[in-house]
C-alpha cells in the first residue's frame, strides 16, 4: 500500500487523478494541498468523491508530508511549482510526478524561448525522465523525478515516433492541426473565454507559437530520431474534454500504407492502451479512458500521409498518464 | 415585388432559405414542394415560421408554378434535381438557383472521379455561373442557372484567392483541415451519426477524397489564376453550425505579412460580407450570419503561412450566398 | 422613419434588440450607450452585426440624444436606471421602452419585500404600463412609459390568464415549475456559474424567493381578476436560451378540457405570437421567435390541469417582447 | 470470485454495468449477449473498454452459461425479458438481477394499466425484491431475483419516504415536476427524438400517464406508509444523462423544517450514497457517481415543502445501484 499527496488540488489535473486514485485499492490518497484559503473538503470541492474520499484541504508542509507519503504528484506550475519539486526531491525519498510543464524540455533554452522564462533549476532537467510510458520505460524506472507530457505533445509523439522509425523518407517539416476541449487551458485560464464563448464555437490561438511545439520536436528526435520541425496550428472547441490530432507528412519516396499499418501495431504491441485502428479515430471513443486511437490515410493525390490520433486531454494527456507513469515505476 | 419557389422544401438549405426571405419584403414564397406524403403544412414542420408564413408543402408541379415563379431555389440533390433544373431552364424565363452540386464544376469528368456518377446534362455545366458573388459577378449577372458553391470550398476559396493573386511564391501543394458542424451533412445522413455520436465528439471523414477537393482546386484556377493541388482533410465537430478551415501554405520566397494583409483588404474592400480580421476568426462571430472572417498568421520558423476562415456553413456556406447570388443577378 | 436610442447597450437584452432592429426598415438605430471603457465599436463587440450597422459606443447624454431619438430602449437594471428613465420621461417626448423590472410593480411595497430595496420613483408606477401587449394594449397604447414583464411572468401569465377568466373553479394557490436557459441569468451574472456549470447540467435556485413571483400574482390578479399565490420553483439548464414552464393547477370542479381549449385559443385569436397547441410546447420550436406556445393537459386521476408553456426568454420573454409593444403603440 | 453474464450487451444499462464491473477486482465478466447479427465483439462496440475487456458478443444460452455464471444481469425489456428471467431463476442458482420494469411493481394490474400488457408471470412479482437498498435491504438479501427501480422513483422514493415516516401531516397528492437526460429513453428510442432535438431543447411528455407512476405511489405506501397519489410532469433534457426532481408537497400542520433536515440525515445515516445537501442539488454534482443528493426548501408563504434531488439516471438511476445490490446481495 503506497500513499499519495496532490499538491495543488484545485487543478483540473488533480480532480482527474483523484478521480482514478480513489478507486485504486494499491494507493491511499494521504494530504491533498491547495493555496487557497476557501473552507471546503476535498468531497464538497469535488461532490463525486463523496462516500469514496474524505480529507481536507492542507497547506502545502514538507514536514508534515515527508514521513507519511511514498508518491507526490505536483499540479501545480511554474513558481511555486519549481520550489516544491526541487525541496521534495533534495528532502525526501519519495516518487515525484510532476504534471507541469516545469521539467519537459532537456533544453533550458526552450522554456526562453518558447516559456518566456529562464529556467532556476537546469540541472534537474537531466535528472527528470520524460513520462511517456510507451516511449521511455527505462527512464521512468529509474528516475524519482518523472515530468509528464503536455496533451498535445502526447496526441502527437505517440502517432509520430514509428513513422519517423520506419525508415520511409519524409519531409523535414511537418504540420499539425489539433483540436482540444475546452479543458485543455485549465481551470481557471478557461474563465477567460467567459460565456458564451464555449458553446457552439471552434477557434485556432496561438498559431505558430504554442510552447508546446519544442516538446513535440524534442520528442522526435529522442524517440524518432529526426530532426523535425513543426508548424503547429492549435484549436479550442466547444467541447469540454478530448484532443484530435491531424499530422499531415509529406512523403518523399514510395512505400506501402499496409506494411507502414503494420509496423505500428507491431510498435506498439505490448502497450495496452495504444489502439492502432481501421476506423478514422473519434473523441468520444477515447473519453473517460486512457486511451489513443491512431490511424493512417494516404492521399494519393498529394503524397502525404494523414496521421490521426484521438486521446483525451485530462486522462492520457495528463492525470491517466500520470498514473500510469507512476504503475510502471512502482512494478519495475 | 418577386415571387419565389423552393424545390425540395424539407432539406436544411430550404430552411434557412425561408427563415431568410419571410423578413425580405421584395420578395414572397409562392411555393414550397416536398415529395414526402406526410401531411403537414411548411409552419408546422418549421415552427419558427409560424405567424411569417402560411403555406402547404405541395408536389412539384411546372405547369402551376411556371406563371407565377420568377425565381427558383433548388434544394433537391442528384437523381431528381437534374431533370428538375434542366426542365425549368428550358421551360421558363425565370432565375434558377440551385443549392446542389449538380452544376458546380466545369469539367464532367470531376463528377465521374469525385461524385462517382456520369452527369447527365454536361452542356449546362457550361451554361450555369458558379455563384461565388465576391469572384464571379458578372457571369452571376449574366446566368439563368447559378450553382451555389459548397460549404468547405467558399471558406477555402474566398480565403485563398487573394494570396494567389498576389504573386508571392508558393508550393503548389495546399494544405486544408476544416472543421464543420453536423448540419453540414443534411438533415437525412446527420441521422446515420446517430446518438450520442453528435454530443462532445470530434472525429475526421473522407481524408483526401472529399467531393468538394476538385471544387476547391477549380476556384483556386478559375479566381486565382493558378493550378493548385489539395490536400483536404475535412473533420466534422459536435456543434451544429459552423467551418472553421485551416489552410497551411508553404511560402517559397520572402514576402511582407502585413503588405498581404493589405492586399486582402483591399481585394475584398467592396464586399461587405467578408471581413479580414487581425484577431483569429471564430464560429461564434459568424454564427447566423452571410459573413466570413478571413486572418493570416505567419510561422517564420518553418515558413508556412495558415490562413485561418470562419463562416456559418448554412449560411455564408449555402442559403445566405444562394440569396446573394438572388441580390446580386436581380440588381445588375 | 423612427430613430432609436439603446440604453445600456451590453446588455444581452440591447443584442437581441440590436439583432431584430437592424432588418427593421422602419426605424434606424442612432445611438448605443455603454459605460465601458474598452474601446470597441458596436459592430465589433457584436461580430454578428458587421455590415448591418456601424457606430460607436457612446456614453448617455441627454442633451446629445434627446432632439435625434423617438424611442429610447433602457436595458440597464436598477441604480442608474431609475435615474435614465425619469429624466428622459420628464424631459423629452419620446417613447420609453424599460426592460428591466424598475417599473413593473404596481405596488411599490414588492420592491422592498422581493427586490430588497425602496424604490425611488413610486409616482412613475401607476405612469407606467405594464408591457404585455395581448393583455395590456389600451395602456401600453396611452403610456410614453412601458415597463416590459419578465421572462418567467410572460411564459406564466399569458399561460393562465385564459383558465382564470374561464369560470372554472379552482385552487387559489398555484405551483410553477419553470426551467431557463443560462442566458436569463444577464451577460455578467453568468459568469458567477463559472465553468463548468453551463455544460450537462441544471439545478434550481431561489426556490420560493424568486423576485419574479410577485410580478405573476400581480399579472394573475390584474388580468385574470383573481388572487392567486404562487409556489414557484426556477431551475437553470444547461441551454443557451429558453424557458419552459408547468403550471400545475388544482381543479375544484368539473369542466371539459376540449371547451377549455377552446376558450384559449378564442381567448388567442388575434394574437398571431401565441400558439395553443396539441402537442406538448417544446423550446426548440419557439428558439429565436417571439412565439409561445401553451398546451393544456389534465390528470384525472389527481384532478391537476398542467398548463405548460415555451418561449425565447431573449425574445418573447425580453427583446422581442420589447419590439412588440414598440409597434403597439406607435401603430395605434 | 464471482463470474457475471449480462444479457441485452447493446443496452445503455449494459454499457454502465460494463463500464463499472471491468473495473472490480472481485468480479469477472463472462458473457455478454446480443440479439443482434452485427459482427462486432464487445470492447469495439464499446470502445472505452479496450485494453480492460476482451469478449465477443454472444447468442442467449441457458445451457451455456448456467455453470460458470453467478449473477445474471438483465438489460432486456418485456417480450423476451419475462422468459429469461423466469427460466434463469427456474433452472439455476444464480442471483439474477432485473433492469428492466418487469418485476418493479407487486400488483399485476398496474401492469395492466400503465404499461398496458398482461403480466405473463404474475406469481414472480412476489418473489422478486424491490431492488432499493436503502430502503429494501433485508428482501434483497433474501430473494435470488432483484428488481431494479426505475430512474424517477429512485430520484422521488429515496426523496419522499423521510418525510412520509416523519409523523408531519401533508395533503395526499403530491406533484413532482422531473427532468431527465436524453440517455434516459434508451439508445433505440432515443433515435425517435431524432436531430436537432437533442440539441438545446427542453420538452414535457407522457404528462400524467408516465408508466413510472404506480411504481412511485407503490414506493410511498411500501416504505413510507402513506397512500399517495402523485401528479406526475416528467420533462427530457438536452443533456445526457442525470435527472433533476421537484417534488411539491402540501404542509397541512405546522413543523420545523430544521428538525425534518435533520431526521432525514438520521434516516439516511448509514447510507453513503444519500447526500442530503444544504445547497440545492445540481445534477453536475452526482454525473458519473452513484450518489443522489436531496435537499429541502419551505415556501412559507404557500406552505409548500419543495424536496429536490439529483442523480444519474444510468448510475443511481440504473446501472449503479444494479450493483449496489448485487454487493448488498452478496455480503449478507
Amino acid at each position: 500500500m503506497k500513499n499519495i499527496t496532490i499538491i495543488g488540488g484545485r487543478a483540473i489535473t488533480a480532480e482527474n487523478l483523484l478521480n482514478i486514485l480513489v478507486n485504486d485499492k494499491n494507493v491511499t490518497v494521504k494530504h491533498v494541498t491547495s493555496s487557497s484559503d476557501e473552507e471546503k473538503r476535498v468531497e464538497e470541492f469535488y461532490p463525486q468523491l463523496k462516500g469514496k474520499l474524505s480529507l481536507p484541504f492542507e497547506k502545502y508542509d514538507l514536514e508534515k508530508f515527508k514521513d507519511d507519503t511514498n508518491i507526490f504528484f505536483l499540479c501545480v506550475g511554474h513558481g511555486e511549482g519549481f520550489e516544491v519539486a526541487k525541496e521534495l526531491y533534495d528532502n525526501t525519498n519519495a516518487l515525484i510526478i510532476d504534471l507541469s510543464a516545469n521539467f519537459r524540455l532537456i533544453n533550458p533554452k526552450d522554456y526562453e524561448d518558447w516559456y518566456k522564462f529562464s529556467h532556476p533549476y537546469p540541472e534537474y532537467l537531466e535528472i527528470a525522465a520524460y513520462g511517456m510510458p510507451e516511449l521511455n520505460s527505462e527512464e521512468i524506472k529509474k528516475s524519482r523525478l518523472i515530468a509528464c507530457p503536455g496533451c498535445y505533445p502526447t496526441s502527437v509523439i505517440l502517432a509520430l515516433v514509428p513513422l519517423l522509425k520506419s525508415g520511409i523518407e519524409i519531409n523535414k517539416n511537418v504540420t499539425i492541426v489539433a483540436t482540444s476541449g475546452i479543458s485543455g487551458a485549465g481551470r481557471k485560464a478557461v474563465e477567460d473565454m467567459g460565456f458564451p464563448n464555449p458553446v457552439e464555437n471552434i477557434r485556432a490561438y496561438k498559431v505558430g507559437v504554442h510552447q508546446h511545439t519544442p516538446e513535440m520536436e524534442q520528442g522526435a528526435k529522442l524517440f524518432g530520431g529526426k530532426e523535425i520541425t513543426m508548424t503547429f496550428v492549435p484549436q479550442v472547441g466547444s467541447f469540454k474534454n478530448g484532443i484530435i490530432s491531424e499530422i499531415i507528412v509529406d512523403v518523399l519516396g514510395s512505400f506501402s500504407l499496409e506494411d507502414l499499418k503494420q509496423k505500428y501495431k507491431d510498435f506498439y504491441q505490448n502497450d495496452s492502451y495504444v489502439d492502432i485502428t481501421d476506423a478514422l479515430p473519434e473523441i468520444k471513443n477515447v473519453a473517460g479512458t486512457n486511451n489513443i486511437e491512431i490511424a493512417l490515410t494516404f492521399d494519393v493525390r498529394t503524397n502525404k500521409l494523414i496521421i490521426t490520433s484521438a486521446l483525451d486531454n485530462t486522462i492520457k494527456g495528463a492525470s491517466g498518464q500520470a498514473i500510469q507513469n507512476m504503475n510502471l515505476h512502482l512494478n519495475h
